[in-house]
């Protein structure tokens, strides 16, 4: 099957790299040509422009946010300008409901199909083939993308045929992932204070009721205090937190822990913690409880 | 090995049984006759009151809260009242860190011996004697514990010489039980008014990052929509909220997530679901959305 | 002096009288003819669009919402594409920054002058010509604009020569609004259930340490129970809520409680009470008490 | 009328002396000699303990905190085990609901009266005899108190028969200023950050829809940003919002925004303000939002 793809970033390299493993033949875009080259050298056709691939039957896009995927895709020479009637485009970023809206409308207008297909998992996860995928549109369609689903993860979910339920699972996700931050952080300051060990507390936590890769990964971070190169940075946090609280505001559901996982980010950034893991919130928890060093009077 | 055994329910009945199985004699404590008939059955002495342990080496309590341990212990035919001088009273029920610390004191002032060593894990847990035991108190005096810690759990786990750590570490387990409760309730009225099967979302979640045994419970009932029997009821969850709550304050630990779940445990009081299990946070977060069945008056 | 007004809304109708009433020249624009015939009749003359006010030096907006500004100031037929260089456009409406900035910029770049003007006070406060005007732009633009804001508020505050501090400022006071009534639900749900008369309970405060008009206001609408008609709509506080919370997070200021009505007064979209006066957070404040009648089903 | 007085502080010595003016006989007990000569030069009786005041027709109490009541009222030489049968204790000091009812009890059992009157003002109205008084009691033993009312305050709000339901409309007032200050806090670290001087701002609000005593002196305080000496300080701040709590959990009542202004009090403790009035939220505030010092790298 011939496949394009957009996006090679830490998770779109590894995703392509097992298209390409899978015996697929492979056609990349990517703004920056460093990536794009090191993929060619493996077997990868290259492209300068996301309009370049409209003539495949089959095109992923795994692009860093909103404004990326709005670009390539419905910008001035985007795949939507000369993606073939009937061919498919599979959005798998992690992006908002009316993004993902207004592709699924010109998509449709353009007699051209459209599916989202957000991925659970880290590069690390993506590296071994090993996403989970999670998906939603037309069945017919799906059934096609399924080739690429196996080469790229572990498992696939489909969970409707609407587009945009896809990409809110995914939100609801990143969601239910801060949240374990933030508990774990409420809980390490608390237990701290009275002189547990942060790495036994989570040692205890994951060996038992919370043996999940979520914990694991943050409880590790959290243990460890070290939330830098970050894995994802507090603004990439912020703005799926952001995302998330735009699709409840609309559904009407109030999410009062994603407010208040919104204003732990904020002032993560407002106390200069941009380039770190959004994992620090671990820090603004100590420094909450006055933890750490001991800050200066103003008066 | 001879052990004491105060407080037959759910957990302490399946603890007590244990023991026995494990071949150790067993001499119990239950207030009411009907669990401790039982347990006579299969092979345990009874007593009728507290006091009446005191002549053993090594006597376990798990009752139900602060006040039936404040009175089965520091009361006036409590344990402590005759526990002989160099014997152990170990508390495994969940208490607060004032009533830890006021049952230390009072064992220590009576040349006793005092561990705290709540446990982790539900009534079914209990059964298969695969609990995780978190154990504080002196070297010595954990030795000594540890043939009866191996017959009811599965892992043990040392987390200092001062009891009352035992007991934050397992209020803060069940105040990540609660945040994990939340966080669920709110992604699931989230993609609920998006029309994604409840089931469907917790088996994402839990056949992916959330894979643990918390997510795997409560994401069941949360999907089932089923809270009574309760495995655990609102107003238990609550009081352990509080005394989380309280031992923040003492060490001055803003926990705003805990002050949320605190706030929501409340509103299901209110709303009259005082005999259902916590879980029913869910329904909380659905009528907050406006998801669901008018409710009954109450006025 | 001859003025332009654009939005005869309720508050605008108000202000526009004021004009007329202090001996100016008025000339107005509304989108529905309605309110613009009755001001007429009153001595105004009408034009059918925006653009037809930008022969005049001086030109005043009061819409709805940030779309009804974005269309007459920015759109097709916008004041922005005819006003003449040195004239002035003063936005007393309650909008964004992101929009005060693009006006800002745009009235600039055509040599255009832009004063930013939001108003504190009700429509009653309207009528009277009792509004207090909070005003920013350039200090000699400002001083062109004195005598309109004398017809219409009893004083002018000026907060800066940046336009959009003053829309903060108005955002900012509209957050302490909805604060006011956040704590009163809260307060008056916890006397109610005790016993205290709602209305007494807001006489003590009104008549003690809380003897201001925002308590005054809304203490009585929570005393009565009365939420319509609405004098001020859920979407409405919720739409000005949401600018404050975008104006935080631009910059880096976590405002927790801001989050905290923002649930609240979604969940009371998520209720039904998208017709009702915000104050309606006391009823939401109530039914998450338990207090009071059966809720219809919306299902 | 012979009245007796317990409790000497800022606010009671005040009072006391409002008594004395009013042309009274005044006996009063203090722990601590001080304050009671410097009473003492003034006209009133010294005595040294709480049941000398026993004989006494009118004995008020005007205490710091629960535990000074409970030791001069229910302690060993406490009011209650010598107050006459038919007297009166009126107790004007904010504390929690259960012990109002205790001491509620206690007096009844013993034939004596009891009524709560807590205050609202701060000591300058104390001296003006300007407070508000809020009681609660039996409409008869009112009657007896309203002398003694009439010398210290500028008014009386009877809200009721039962004692407790005056001690819980006065921590919901203190709930109350600390939602001012909270709301305040937040707003003025936004307005700030945007370059508007901290003292305009409160001008603007507290002469529009905010002009109200709690806004204009914690206004006051928040814009000079002097936070000592404290008028009233974090730890009593936090004390009466805890009492508000226990209250609001006893009632079945959420209170969110109460819960965030507990985290944030605590955080001020954590951060070493201890010592200053609760105003400092306003500073917490600033820190979350990153203004202020510069904070040292903790990696």
């Amino acid at each position: 099957m011939e496949i394009g793809f957009m996006g090679l970033g830490n998770m779109g390299m590894a995703m392509a790299r097992s298209i390409l493993k899978a015996g697929h033949k492979l056609t990349v875009y990517n703004r920056s040509p460093g990536p794009a080259k090191t993929l060619k050298a493996e077997g990868a056709r290259i492209v300068p422009r996301p309009a370049a691939l409209g003539h495949l039957p089959l095109v992923l896009s795994m692009l860093a946010n909103d404004d990326a995927v709005s670009a390539c895709v419905l910008g001035e020479e985007g795949l939507h300008s000369t993606l073939t009637r009937g061919s498919i485009h599979v959005s798998m970023s992690t992006i908002g409901l009316s993004l993902s809206r207004r592709m699924w409308d010109a998509h449709r207008a353009a007699g051209q199909h459209y599916v989202a297909a957000p991925v659970f998992g880290r590069p690390e996860a993506a590296a071994r083939a090993a996403l989970f995928v999670v998906a939603a549109g037309a069945a017919e369609t799906l059934a096609k993308c399924q080739d690429a689903f196996s080469a790229i993860g572990q498992k696939t979910f489909v969970v409707g045929t609407e587009p945009p339920t896809a990409n809110l699972i995914k939100l609801s996700g990143n969601f239910l992932l801060a949240a374990v931050i933030e508990g774990l952080s409420e809980a390490m300051a608390l237990v701290e204070k009275a002189g547990v060990d942060r790495a036994q507390y989570v040692e205890i936590l994951t060996s038992t009721l919370f043996a999940a890769p979520a914990y694991k990964t943050y409880g590790a971070l959290l243990a460890q205090e070290v939330y830098e190169p970050a894995g994802f940075a507090v603004p990439l946090g912020l703005k799926d937190i952001r995302l998330t609280l735009a699709a409840a505001e609309e559904a009407q559901v109030p999410m009062p822990l994603a407010s208040l996982i919104r204003d732990q980010l904020i002032s993560a950034l407002a106390r200069g913690y941009e380039q770190l893991d959004w994992a620090v919130l671990g820090r603004v928890a100590q420094e909450n409880a006055g933890i750490g060093q001991p800050r200066k009077s103003r008066s």
